[in-house]
C-alpha cells in the first residue's frame, strides 16, 4: 500500500444554519478544502453522513454532492456508521488512495440536523442504537450514556465533578475556536446545575444538535510533496473496529471495547504507543464518553479517566491534551461531519495553525470517532512529515 | 493493486418476508456465502443498503450486522448510493482487498421494504432523486422513468410493445430462477394492459417492492486459488461514475451518461469491449431502464435498444443475453441488495450452475447497477479463471 497524506482541509462555522441546505453546507466546506490543497480537481470522493434520509429526506448523497460540487462524473460514495461516518469516510479515502485506485480523493462529512423538530432529531439519532432491543423499549442516547456513567461511577468512583470538568475544559478550548457552535466557557457548578437530561447527565454534559460540514483532501505522500504548497500531514495509521450494537450485550458497559481494539490496531500499524501521541481529538458526545475513551486508548488506567480533566492532565499544556478543538461538546456535533472535523483540527495542530489553543511542538496527533454507544469506532494517527 | 476474486455467494428467496427482520435476512445470506466459500472467518465487511433509516428505523448497519453475524469486532461499514448501494459495497470490498488492507472481505446488500405502507415506500425510494428540485414538486420514480420513456419513444421511435418485450423476457428468465420473487411468465398483451402507473409505464413495466439480502466473499486471487473448493471467479474491472442527480439537468433525458462512463472505464480496465461480454445483468428497475442501459453499455446503437428483447437478441441463447436471472423485474428489487445479487448471478453463470437459464459457454459476464435515474452507476466485469 502507498503512504497517504492530507494536503488540504476545509470547514466553516458550525451551528444552527437555518439559511443553508445540506448541499450548501457540504459544498462550502469542500471548496475550502480544495482551495487549501491548491488542487484543480479531485478524482473521487467519500462522504460521511449518518441519516440524511431521516433528517432532510435525501439519500443518494454521493451523487447529489458531487453534482453540486461540480465534480461529476467522478465516483462519489456516501458511507455510514452512525456518528463515526466522518471518520469512516476519511478511512475509505485513505484506503482508496493507498490501493492506487485514485490520486486525489476528497473525504467529507455533513449533517443537517435542525430541519426536524426535537422529537425528529431524537428519533433520527436513536437509529444508531439497536432499533429492536433498545429503541423499541424507549431508550434515547442520553439515557444510554447515563447508564454508562452510572456504571463508571459505581465501579470506579468517578464523580459528578469529574464529568463537569470535561465540559469545562472542552468549552474553554472551544472558546478559542472561531468555528465552534458554542464558543463560551462554563463552570463546574453551571454544568452540574444545568437542566437534567438523563440522571446523572445534564444538558451541559451533552453535545449539541448541529448543522455542519467538513472536508479534507487526501493523496499519496509522493503526490503530496509535489502538489502541496503547505506542509503535508502523513496518515500513520487508520483502524476501524466494532462491538455489539446493544449496550446490554456487553460484558462491562463502562468499557469501550471497539475503541480499545481500534486504538491497539492503530498503535500497532504506526509502531507507536500512547506516550508518543502529543494530543488527541476524541468523541465526547457526552462528558462520560471522553472519560471512557481516554481509558480505552491507553492514556489513563482503567477507571482513572475521570482524573484527566479534573487534574489538568488533558488540558492544552497538560500531559496529553484532549480535544483542543473544543470537542463535540463545544465545537458541535453534526454527526456525519464530526470525524472529518477531528482530522481537520489534527492537521491544523500539526501545521501549527491553532493560535491560542495550539498544542506546542505537536508532531503526532490521534483522532477517535465512534458510532452509537461505541458499537463502531474509527481511529487515525497523523504525523508531521 | 492485487488481483481480486469471488470465492463464495449466498442468497435466499426474495419476496414479502413478513416473518423476517432486516438482520435475519442479511445474516441468512451472509452465512450462505461464507459456507459457499468454505472459509471459517472474514476480516472485514461492507454492506450496501439504501434507506434502512426510513424503512425500518435502523441506521448503523455495519455494526448491527457484524454483531448479528457473530463477526464483531471486525471493521464493518455500510455504503449507500441509492439503488446502486449493493454494487458499491462489492466495489469497496474489491478495493479493500486490492489495497492489501484485508484478506477475506464480505460484500453484502440488504433491504427490508415491506415494513412501511405503500406511501412510506414511495417516499423512501424518492430520496434517491433530488429532494429539493424533483421530489418537492411531487414526482415519483415511475414518473421520472416515464418521462425518460416518452423521450426515448419520441426521439427514437421506441414502441409500447418493445417495453413489454423486456418484461416478457425477464419474467421468462425469472420463471427458471427459484429465488425470484415473481417467477411467472407474462405476455406482451398482459404487460400493456396491466394497471397504468405513470404513462406509458404500467405496473408490469415496474420492478416490485421486495425484502431480500445477498452476499459475496471476496479475496485476493492468490488466496482464492488456495482457499476455494469451487472455481474462483476473477474481478476483471470495477468502475463507478456519477451524473447530475436531477433528470432536468441532463442534456438528453433518454441517455444514461453515468452508465456510459462507468461502462467505458470498466472496458478500458479489463482490456475488453462489448463484443467480449457473454451476458450482462443490468438494472431494469423499469423496462425502459434496460433499453437505455444496453445502449449506454454499447451492446446496441443509440436509440436501438428497444429492438433487443423484441428481436430475441437479449434472450438467453441470443447474441447478448441480458438479465438471465430475471432481472429486477422478476427476481425482485430490494434496493440495497440488488447489486450484490447481480454479482451472484454472474458468479453462478460463470460456474455453470444456472440450470435452465444457463448461458452456454459463458466465460465473461458484466453487471450494471444504478442509483436514482442513473445519477450513479457501478459496473463490474467478472471472468472465469
Amino acid at each position: 500500500m502507498r503512504d497517504v497524506a492530507v494536503i488540504g482541509v476545509g470547514m466553516q462555522k458550525w451551528g444552527e444554519l437555518w439559511e443553508k441546505s445540506l448541499r450548501d453546507i457540504f459544498t462550502e466546506s469542500a471548496l475550502l478544502a480544495i482551495d487549501d490543497a491548491g488542487v484543480d480537481h479531485i478524482d473521487a470522493m467519500y462522504v460521511g453522513c449518518m441519516s440524511s434520509g431521516l433528517f432532510v429526506g435525501q439519500e443518494h448523497l454521493g451523487c447529489v454532492l458531487s453534482d453540486y460540487l461540480g465534480m461529476g462524473p467522478i465516483p462519489s460514495l456516501r458511507v455510514e456508521t452512525a456518528c463515526a461516518s466522518g471518520g469512516a469516510a476519511f478511512r475509505q479515502a485513505c484506503l482508496d488512495v493507498a490501493s492506487g485506485a485514485h490520486e486525489i480523493v476528497l473525504a467529507g462529512g455533513v449533517e443537517k440536523m435542525t430541519d426536524v423538530d426535537g422529537g425528529g432529531a431524537t428519533f433520527a439519532l436513536s437509529t444508531a442504537a439497536d432499533a429492536e432491543y433498545e429503541v423499541y423499549q424507549g431508550v434515547t442516547f442520553p439515557g444510554l450514556y447515563a447508564m454508562m456513567a452510572v456504571a463508571h461511577m459505581h465501579q470506579h468512583g468517578t464523580t459528578r465533578d469529574q464529568l463537569s470538568h470535561v465540559a469545562v475544559k472542552n468549552h474553554k478550548n472551544g472558546s478559542k475556536n472561531p468555528l465552534a457552535q458554542y464558543p463560551f466557557e462554563v463552570t463546574v457548578q453551571q454544568v452540574a446545575e444545568s437542566i437534567l437530561v438523563a440522571d446523572p447527565l445534564t444538558i451541559l454534559d451533552c453535545s449539541p444538535i448541529t448543522d455542519g460540514g467538513a472536508a479534507a483532501i487526501v493523496c499519496s505522500l509522493d503526490a503530496a510533496k509535489r502538489l502541496s504548497k503547505k506542509q503535508p500531514v502523513k496518515v500513520l495509521a487508520s483502524a476501524h473496529a466494532t462491538d455489539s450494537i446493544a449496550l446490554h450485550s456487553r460484558r462491562d458497559i463502562s468499557w469501550l471495547s471497539a475503541v480499545e481494539k481500534a486504538g491497539q490496531s492503530a498503535y500497532k500499524d504506526a509502531g507507536l504507543g500512547p506516550r508518543d501521541i502529543n494530543f488527541v481529538e476524541v468523541h465526547d458526545c457526552f462528558t462520560i464518553a471522553e472519560i471512557c475513551v481516554i481509558e480505552a486508548l491507553g492514556f489513563f488506567e482503567r477507571g482513572k479517566g475521570g482524573r484527566g480533566a479534573e487534574s489538568g492532565e488533558t488540558a492544552v499544556g497538560g500531559r496529553i491534551p484532549v480535544n483542543p478543538s473544543g470537542g463535540l461538546k463545544s465545537k458541535g456535533h453534526p454527526v456525519g461531519a464530526t470525524g472529518v472535523a477531528q482530522i481537520i483540527e489534527t492537521v491544523k495542530q500539526l501545521r501549527g495553525d491553532c493560535g491560542e489553543r495550539q498544542v506546542k511542538g505537536a508532531k503526532i496527533g490521534m483522532t477517535q470517532n465512534m458510532g452509537g454507544t461505541g458499537g463502531s469506532c474509527v481511529v487515525h494517527i497523523l504525523g508531521s512529515v
